[in-house]
């Protein structure tokens, strides 16, 4: 066949493709963010057939045969194809490794067990999530088997998944540095005993949380043409090339800036989303390249601009006209150093920027017992208790609290949290290049940040997957990832903050 | 082949059709309910590739050879799967007719089509629709030329779509009578020169109306575990089996009773769909036997139970506690007289039971000319405000409150309209049964409609498509249609109401 004809053929099963994880993309939409509990067990017949008849195509002889030609010419492809073919191709051969039937089960149980397990969290009850997490760790275990090689094998093979390249090995030392500088600081801050502000007990009224994360979105110049924010029991985003990107937002009406910085957090990854290349969309190039790079762009946006006193200075007058009963006495000042608050506590994503990493290096430790360690599933609170002892010096008062608080491994994503600090990680070193290159105190502080997306455009949201974590960071910052920046950046602030 | 097998594998394809189908109820549920305009090009791309991927199923060898064996042998067959297999090899040998390529082209213009519909309405700019609404009524010309019988043709192909065995000839005989009928009784109406109340023209807070509606729900026996209510620009109900059933509604701050009829009128539908017998999940029977039993349901607890003063006897007060303000001086007599106020309006939706058929009189008109008669797309609005003026004596002022006010015919559903004003005749003739079988007073006055649910269940819901309209009114009520029970409904409680 000519490579022109063979080209054809190959964006002819890639669109088949796309639509099935187009219409995979609304259905998880819709159980996420609306379906009703009595609908899950038809859905999850219907998408398990769904991934069947997908199956159809990505396991049919054409299809693999018109992949791996394509591999075998390379060279005669331009260089964005080149990209697409060598990860669909390594993929593939990946996936070949997993029996079908074996995929087609696990799709059955995920697709309940986001239900499942928001129920077991609302009713603090384990008992009834345990056996489904029992599959789905079963299922990653056996995974991991099946995608095993000489290098890789067990917790590896997941990390891999989520972040090329990475393994234990690295993310050990990588997380040791952390806990070896962060450690100290964060007791150094405890000894402080500096007491969380009164005023932040307070009632916020959740329509004006929700006035006010609207106005977020248009500071963070997200066109509501092409997506828009719901709500759900967790936060998350959800994209299907630049045109839909949608988030999510959970509002508490005690807790004020939970749902500003997970509608930052969120706004943050649908950044990326919407800055990708227009003509990557319809490829499978779209979206991102690993999620640790997606992570350090939606923490870079939480984190680096939006916990900074340059951003609040412009925003926090807006704030305060909207909850003027609540904080009309509290200053600027105060508020900076709330949003700053360093604190063990008990829920990830009400961490501070401080002592996040902890909650991280905890899931981290289970994940690798949960795979390799044959830990019980009726062992994992206990384990997950005595972590939160030893790594934050708290002991859990209940599940919905602990284990359950999380959504990842109901979804099946074991070997994504580490993701998360080894975003932030990326993102401080992208942040100590923007300050080389422009007066970030003052372009946090402009009306809204058009100039930090445009920033972040250029050194990275284009790419989507065209580039790798590392190809990224060596063209913006001049080197290969180094986690000095991290560290140097939260002791820096930290420091400064606390007067240490 | 045996004929286990051969079900078997018609089962097996059955699957994969219904898991399509679910993809296209959620995508399309999303289309009206949540996508952003700026999402509608790339998603109109991937419908039209899952169209593709479904028809290669249905159109496939197997498939098609599979549906014919057994139809070959019904005989051998259970009952229900007689009837499930007769209708599908119906409709199999029609779909034959139409050239695939028609069919892809024809969802990409559709899933397009309501959102350009609905900003067309929004900016009373009918010219920006026009393009689109003529593609869609020139597929259907040439859809119903596809077919074409010797005794069908023309709108009588899509007539008998939505309603099998319905011609223009009964259609023209029908709505004669109840022009003969009708015309005359809302002229005396009209004589009495009665005023629309004032305290109607109040501003009815929007979230107490969402209160309201979720009250009926309650009222209406409907169980949230299974479904919900959101907003849309047009309400309207969505289902996939009994399980999952959702409605829609759209409201108005000042227009009080819009929401709630419309609540009604949805969940109308959704206890239909929630009524089939479970049994029929999973197969090609469920949702119902045809658009004017649908809608006879529909308007059955709209009209019928819900523009009753037993009902309001019951439920008025909540209603008044709600709008203390605006209700406190209005009697339910007065409230009863409002739901019933017989008057010549521009809106079909928010018509009262009596002067709707002529609403319906006027698109069936139009769609008879639409497909039949050569009508240019650039004079439809002329038409339409010709037949306003001759049929309801009104001047149309402008086209979002004219031709544009209805989502129909962006969905490409000609022939539906009719089946509004059938289904209601069809709800005449039920309770005139329902009369004879229990105090219908004393029912509607219930603190729920528990009663009339179960009655209408055991009726009409249960049998999904297992019956065909004419099968249930036989049966239910012992006779064939007949038109007189809608006309005798109407005369009666209007005469009662206008003392005439």
């Amino acid at each position: 066949m000519n490579l022109e004809k063979l080209i054809a053929r190959y964006k002819d099963y890639r669109l088949d493709i796309l639509a099935f994880n187009f219409a995979s993309y609304l259905i998880n939409w819709d159980s996420d963010t609306e379906a009703k509990a009595g609908s899950f067990d038809d859905r999850s017949v219907l998408e398990s057939r769904l991934t069947k008849l997908e199956l159809k195509i990505t396991r049919s002889k054409g299809y693999i045969n018109t992949v791996t030609e394509l591999y075998n010419n390379l060279e005669l492809l331009d260089e964005d194809l080149k990209i697409e073919i060598k990860k669909v191709y390594k993929d593939l051969v990946k996936s070949l490794k997993v029996p079908k039937e074996e995929l087609i089960a696990y799709t059955k149980v995920l697709s309940k067990a986001s239900q499942i397990w928001s129920e077991a969290k609302l009713n603090n009850d384990y008992a009834s999530f345990a056996p489904t997490l029992k599959q789905i760790v079963d299922f990653n275990i056996r995974y991991s088997k099946y995608l095993e090689t000489d290098k890789l094998k067990g917790y590896d093979v997941l990390l891999n998944e989520f972040e090329e390249g990475m393994t234990k090995e690295k993310y050990d030392e990588f997380f040791s540095l952390l806990k070896q500088e962060i450690v100290p600081l964060v007791k150094k801050i405890n000894a402080l005993k500096i007491k969380k502000p009164e005023w932040a007990n307070q009632e916020f009224d959740i329509n004006k949380q929700k006035e006010f994360c609207d106005y977020l979105m248009d500071v963070m110049c997200f066109d509501k043409n092409y997506g828009l924010m719901k709500e759900s029991e967790h936060p998350f985003t959800s994209g299907f090339g630049t045109h839909d990107v949608r988030v999510t937002n959970h509002y508490y009406s005690n807790l004020l800036i939970s749902s500003i910085f997970s509608a930052i957090h969120e706004l943050g990854h649908a950044t990326y989303e919407r800055g990708n290349a227009e003509k990557l969309n319809f490829t499978f190039l779209q979206g991102g390249t690993t999620m640790a790079m997606h992570e350090s762009q939606s923490r870079f946006y939480e984190n680096i601009v939006a916990r900074t006193k340059e951003f609040w200075a412009r925003h926090y007058p807006k704030l305060q006209s909207l909850f003027f009963d609540q904080l009309k006495d509290v200053t600027l000042d105060d508020f900076y150093h709330y949003i700053n608050f360093v604190e063990c506590s008990l829920i990830r994503t009400e961490a501070d920027e401080l002592t996040y990493s902890l909650h991280i290096m905890v899931r981290y430790e289970m994940e690798k017992m949960m795979i390799e360690g044959h830990l019980d599933v009726n062992d994992y609170p206990k384990m997950w208790n005595k972590l939160y002892k030893e790594y934050l010096g708290l002991d859990i008062p209940n599940d919905t609290l602990g284990i359950l608080q999380d959504v990842h491994w109901a979804g099946g994503d074991f070997g994504y949290f580490p993701t998360y600090a080894l975003g932030s990680a990326y993102g401080a070193q992208l942040y100590h290049q923007m300050k080389n290159e422009m007066d970030v105190k003052e372009v946090f502080n402009e009306p809204n940040l058009k100039k930090v997306n445009a920033w972040l455009k250029e050194k990275v949201h284009q790419y989507g997957g065209l580039k790798t974590p590392e190809e990224i960071l060596i063209k913006a910052t001049g080197e290969k990832f180094n986690p000095k920046y991290y560290v140097e950046y939260l002791k820096n602030k930290f420091s400064l903050i606390y007067n240490l």
